[in-house]
């Protein structure tokens, strides 16, 4: 599997050194790129951190691929900028699927993307440049996906709905069928989504109601014994 | 894999289309079945559409088999009446089950049972005929769930649960242990429930929170920066 | 697969036999052990229940190998008082991981933990001696889960976020990444949990909102027709 072009990563946070972790079976991973002013480590797992500025000297972007692994903050406008300025310089940007993660054949996917365990992609649908994917993901038929999206474990897209770009979907949340959600539209944990969004919309869960006894007496109430 | 009954499928929706692409794989499909007012195209996929009144005349119920593709459309009741139709035609109503379903050898599964990717289904639990069982959910032990039941992606059902007839469970519901759905049930995606329902009860999320802010800002003010 | 040593599972509820399912293509299952009370029938699936008192004159403790299979009653301080004396007693508490599981291969466990089917768990993970995890859950990476918790099917935990010991996850529930939950803590079905909890604390969702018309006039009204 060793057997294609060495692979920068571009971040040195905790989704840069998880993605390490998935990619390094399957890639000869040579460095980390980093923005000049983020650089902490000089090394991490024994690869060379590289600021991004000087990135090509010693990394010729037509002998390397990248792969852009840094979180949503700025609503993903990060990720996007760095995929863009790879792109730019001429690196071939690569996804990683897990093994597990059931995508249809006849789906679409771009650069970039990472879709992690147990995902699950239904025929028809397009999944464009730099979008994450957590675990045990459903997206139904006919769901677009736009660029730079960020998708947490759990959740579900029915089918015919499109996200634009730089959306955030919290965990165990769920888009209704048929929508258009905005660009940069985010979507707490647990929330349903069920009508049409505009870009920046920000949509939270209900507070959780607290209960005002301790958990072993709750549980005997519900007669859980 | 192909030396199976050639199969129909009936219906020419999203479903319909769906399934071909599941099952185009494992059998020889000869038909789409349709309505006679709802025929729109004469193929899909350069497969006959064939008017469901004039079906036996081509296709021969002891030489097909046929599996009823079509959405939760008046809670089930028409992929309830198609399923019995061919039923009492004489075809072989057939699963289909995703190979990365996991299914306890206990379990009992009925006829034109659906089941897709990454579910699981733990020991002794017993689904009907014509249910369908979208991703990633979970059925605990001893749960049963009724003819013709609509089960959407992400769906838990705890452990001794009987879910009636022709209910729908919205992506990500949850029904807790023990409890008996009348049939026809609605669960709203989202919604946790939590006591046992009547015939045709409908439960809905709580609306979500429309934050008063734009996406960026409030990821700024949750220090997501 | 059977050259283990021979197994005893504690317990003769539910869990314990839907355990047996999962173990009994692994090991070869020699007795069910059960407080000495709460003995109802003398065999299961042909196999003994044996009083927890007297279980080590026939079963030594150096040649067989244990796990409890009980479900969460006293926020778990049942599992954990079981496991306890079985350790004490010199059994070997095994874990059962359902292979359809996908564990970072630095993810450290515990002693007596029970994986259910499509579970992933990132990397950098830890996960404490006599926890249960459900189906379809996640745990993200750098999260810590304290010995005895329950969690389960369909739930996330986002990065770095550390579980107290006996805490209870309902179905579908999220918890926030970075926090600390405080030791018994219960979270109900589709919850989302956003920030750090205290012993014992108890949050449960909103109610659902229960619509005044039946599923089929509500279909109708969402033009789902």
């Amino acid at each position: 599997m060793k057997g294609q072009k060495p692979l920068i990563i571009f971040g040195n946070g905790d989704m840069a050194k998880m993605m390490f972790c998935y990619l390094s079976d399957i890639y000869n991973i040579v460095a980390f790129a980093v923005d000049d002013e983020c650089i902490v480590e000089t090394q991490i797992n024994n690869v060379p951190v590289v600021a991004f500025s000087k990135l090509t000297i010693d990394y010729a972007p037509e002998l390397h691929c990248a792969i852009v692994a840094v979180g949503f903050v700025e609503m993903n406008k990060i990720r996007q900028a760095r995929f863009e300025s790879l792109m730019q310089l001429g690196y071939t940007l690569v996804n990683y699927i897990h093994p597990s993660a059931v995508i249809a054949a006849n789906a679409k996917l771009g650069k970039n993307v990472i879709i992690l365990e147990h995902v699950s992609i239904h025929p028809f649908s397009e999944v464009g440049d730099g979008v994450f994917i957590s675990s045990q993901t459903n997206l139904g038929h006919h769901v677009k996906i736009k660029d730079h999206v960020w998708i947490n474990a759990g959740v579900t897209v029915a089918g015919g709905s499109v996200l634009g770009s730089c959306c955030v979907l919290g965990m165990n949340a769920s888009v209704s069928h048929g929508l258009v959600l905005g660009s940069e539209t985010f979507v707490g944990a647990n929330v349903f989504i069920s009508g049409n969004t505009e870009f920046g919309d920000v949509f939270l869960p209900n507070e959780a109601v607290k209960f005002r006894m301790k958990s072993q007496r709750f549980l005997k109430l519900l007669k859980v014994i």
